[in-house]
C-alpha cells in the first residue's frame, strides 16, 4: 500500500486508522491496531478520564513488555462534558496524536497544537471540513452517510463526500464510512484520499472489548440491516433492532425531540454494545456490517484488508 | 479505459452508461452519449408510448444522417400504468437494450428476452439485485442512496451496496448513484463494478432536454444541496428548494401518506425539470451536483471523466 501524507503524518505503515468506538475500542483494540502497522485509536467516548489515562498507560505497558515503539492515538467527542478533563488527561500523559469528532474543533485546537499533538478532525460536510482547516487540523476525517454510529446531519454519503472534501482542502483527507474491505480502500484512494478510517470491521476483532453478542450481530447483518435514527437529537446509525424499530416507528409518527428523548433514556449504548443486551440496547454499526462476517484477531483482519487492496489494484 | 463484460455486452468502448432521466434524456442526449463511446438511453419515464417512439426514431435518422452505428438504449419505469405498451414500443422499433427501473422485472423479462432484448434492471439492495438475477436480466445497475431522482427504501450508498451486490450475483454490475467524475469511476472499478451509470453529470449537459434554469441549478449546488424525500410515497432525492423543504417540514412533524399526496400534487417534475419553475417544481438530482460546476457538451463531459479516470488510475 503507498505512502502518502497520513503515513508520513502519523510515521505508520499502512494508511489505515482503527476508528475510535465507544465500548469497543480499549487499549486491546488499539494496540493490537498499531503494533501491525495501522493507526490504532483509543475511544474515548465511553471513558472518564481517569479510565482513559487507565487505558494510555496499560497501552504504553502492553508495548514497553513487547518492546515494541509504535504510535497510536485517542479519539475525544467534543460534546462531552468534560471535554476539558479529557483534553487535560491526554496532554498529561503525552499522547502525540488526537481525533476529535462530534464538534467544534477552533476552542481547542491552539492547546493541542501547543502541546505538540496531532490533531485530526472528523467532518461529515466541505463546510465543517473547512472549519477544520482553519482551526489548524493537520487532517480531516471525511465521514460518509453510511458510517455506524454518530453521523452528521447533511447525510452525505462517502462516494459524494470524499472527493468534494479533497478538492476544498489542502490538508490531507482520511476516508471513512462503508469501508471494511480493501476493495473499498482502494475506492477510497481512487477519490483522492490518503488514508481511511475503520471502524465496523474493527469492530468485529477478537481484541474489540465490545460484548460477542454484538460482534455476532455485526456478522449476522446483511446490506439492510442499518438506519440512521434519531435525527432531532443526534443522528445515529444503528442496527435494526427492537430498540431501533421502536424508535423508527415513533420517528415515522413524527415523535418530537422531547419524546424521543423519553423513548432513548440513557445508557443504550453501554446496554447494547458492552453489555449486549440485543433488543433494548443500541448496536452502533456501519453498512459495511454486511460485508463482514467473521469475527477475526486484528493481525488478521489487517492481512485480510491489504490482500483484497491489492486484489483490487491489480484490476487496473 | 478497460474493457469488461459491460463494455462486451453492449459493444461499446467506455463502460460508461447515461441514466436515463425524466425530463432531460430524450434522443439529443442519449445520441449524443452513445456517438462517443457511451450507451446513451432515452428515457421514457416522462413520455407517452407514441412519444417514445418518436424519439427512437430521431435519434435512428440522426446516426443515419450521419453514417453512425452505435448501440442505444432505452429506460423504462417499470410502475408505469402504461407499462406494456412501453414494452410493446421498444419491441416494434427494434430497440436492443432495455434498462428497467421501479419495480419488478420478472413479468415483463421473458417477452423482452425472447425479443432478443438485453435486459439490466436498476436495484437498491442484494435482495433485489437477486431477483433481477434470477428473472434472467443480462446486468443489474447497483444505485445507491446518493442517486438523484426515485431511488429505494433501504438507504444503502453506492459505497456498501456495490462490493456486497458484486459478491452475491454471477452477472456483471454497473454502479451508480453520487457519480460525476473519473475518480468516482476509478472507485466504482475499485469496487468491483464493470460499469458505471451516471445521471446529473449528463443532465447538467448542453444536449440534455431539461430547462436551463434547472441545469443551472445543478451547477449551483454544493454537498449538502440535496435530500431523499417522500420516503412514505415514493422516495426521491431532490435539490432542497421551496417544494422540497415543504415536504421535509410536513415529514418532520410526521405528515402521513394521503397529507404526502396532497402537498406533491401532480407533475412536479414537469414543473421543476422541464418547464423549470425552481420554487414548486422537483428538482431531481444527485449529491454529485456538487461536483458539476459548468454546463458542456457531452463530448467534453465524457473527455473530462477518461481524464480523471486516468488521473486516480495512474497514483496507484
Amino acid at each position: 500500500m503507498k505512502q502518502t501524507r497520513i503515513t508520513e503524518l502519523f510515521g505508520i505503515k499502512y494508511p489505515i486508522i482503527q476508528a475510535g468506538m465507544i465500548w469497543t475500542s480499549g487499549w486491546r483494540l488499539a494496540s493490537a491496531a498499531s503494533e501491525h502497522g495501522c493507526l490504532g485509536l483509543i475511544g474515548a467516548g465511553s471513558m472518564k478520564p481517569e479510565l482513559l489515562r487507565e487505558h494510555i498507560q496499560k497501552l504504553r505497558n502492553y508495548f514497553k513488555e513487547k518492546s515494541i515503539s509504535k504510535p497510536f492515538g485517542v479519539n475525544i467527542p467534543l460534546i462531552r462534558g468534560d471535554v476539558d478533563e479529557l483534553i487535560k488527561t491526554v496532554i498529561e500523559e503525552k499522547v502525540e496524536i488526537v481525533f476529535s469528532s462530534a464538534g467544534n474543533p477552533k476552542p481547542h485546537s491552539k492547546l493541542l497544537k501547543l502541546s505538540g499533538i496531532k490533531l485530526v478532525h472528523v467532518v461529515a460536510s466541505v463546510k465543517h471540513a473547512l472549519k477544520a482547516q482553519d482551526a489548524g487540523c493537520d487532517a480531516v476525517v471525511a465521514e460518509g452517510f453510511e458510517a455506524g454510529g454518530h453521523n452528521g446531519l447533511d447525510e452525505i454519503t462517502t462516494m459524494s463526500l470524499v472527493p468534494q472534501v479533497v478538492d476544498a482542502l489542502t490538508i490531507p483527507v482520511i476516508a471513512a464510512g462503508g469501508i471494511a474491505d480493501g476493495r473499498q480502500i482502494a475506492a477510497a484512494f481512487a477519490l483522492g484520499a490518503e488514508g481511511v478510517q475503520i471502524g465496523t470491521r474493527f469492530a468485529a476483532s477478537v481484541e474489540a472489548s465490545s460484548s460477542n453478542a454484538f460482534k455476532n450481530k455485526i456478522i449476522e447483518a446483511a446490506d439492510d440491516s442499518t438506519r440512521l435514527v434519531l435525527k432531532k437529537l443526534n443522528p445515529v446509525r444503528l442496527f435494526k433492532n427492537k430498540f431501533a424499530l421502536d424508535v423508527i416507528k415513533a420517528e415515522t409518527e413524527g415523535a418530537s425531540a422531547e419524546e424521543l428523548e423519553e423513548i432513548l433514556g440513557r445508557k443504550r449504548e453501554m446496554k447494547g454494545i458492552f453489555e449486549g443486551d440485543l433488543d433494548e440496547g443500541e448496536l452502533e454499526m456501519g453498512q459495511s456490517s454486511g460485508l463482514v462476517n467473521e469475527i477475526k484477531p486484528v493481525s488478521e483482519i489487517i492481512q485480510k484488508l491489504l490482500r483484497e487492496f491489492n486484489g483490487a489494484v491489480e484490476k487496473f
